[in-house]
């Protein structure tokens, strides 16, 4: 197992309305199957923490999420933090960066 | 006024250490001079929710900061969303997912 | 000056048709009047060559075109590569990998 | 088949040295193997255009070169345009902005 931190922001192209909020509550509902990847609601973008094939798995399947919905055209952005000299952890890249800011 | 959510990320290149969190605190600490800006530090970048011009300037500003601090190449990310039919806040944007995941 | 090298991706949310071209093409003309700001069109991105204060105002100015084209929603991306140690240019990036490659 | 455009820039954190070139012409070779996925390298990323099942398994590849290489904290960025009301090519994408800025 490889752990890391992904950011993950899914977002149909073309719908008609302004308002995405739907797509993307269908989309973050895949992640509730994902029980060994933890995740983080962000106003920009889901960050996902875990085994980097699960996690990628999931995104794959997020992705799909709104074509189901009657979408026809959907832009992903991915980006993967991959440290392999230390486990790191999306509470304890913040901890670490709080409290430096003291 | 013109309200945005931007994300953003500044990352060194080729510092020698794996460990970034010096300089994300340092890049961090900058927001804390724009009172008007609202803030948010996740484990994959900074939210900032503000008048856009604002927030460009502090994200100029925030660029800078690393080579202040020694680094010879600097890597930044901004993701800007800007709606213009209805006020987004970061608050609003979270609470509207969840409420529809329900 | 400081010269950068960014990339920017700008694109309309919620606009009714998966085409978005013609945006694209509005958002591009604005670089034609950046005649120090050298260009490079790819399938996913402009990159913008130049000193980072007149590149990041060519991107604010890109950045309205949307809206003045009937857009309410606008998600823009952007990613700098600014090094200081050594001029770096969109031509000598990828030849520099080229060569590497053989 | 489900065709999509992808960008992808991979790069390795905390290296030492600012040039990256290396590692990239390294990244890049992966892509030789896979023979059906259509590549354009930009000063900015890799644009990787075919079946999306296929294009994310070159990336996962790609995204352990830099680890193979010495790296020990690698940053990818996976930027995905996944249209299916009409084929979208590399080539046709760019043409298509073109002609409309004239």
């Amino acid at each position: 197992m490889n752990k890391i931190i992904a950011q993950v922001t899914i977002v149909p192209l073309g719908t008609g309305s302004t308002s995405l909020s739907f797509y993307v509550a269908e989309v973050e509902k895949v992640l509730m199957k994902y029980r060994d990847i933890k995740t983080q609601l962000t106003p920009m973008a889901s960050i996902l923490e875990g085994d980097i094939d699960e996690v990628l798995k999931a995104i794959r399947e997020m992705h799909e999420v709104p074509f189901l919905k009657g979408a026809k055209r959907v832009s992903t952005r991915i980006s993967i933090d991959d440290r392999r000299d230390k486990e790191a952890t999306m509470e304890g890249k913040v901890k670490s960066v709080k409290s430096k800011m003291k």
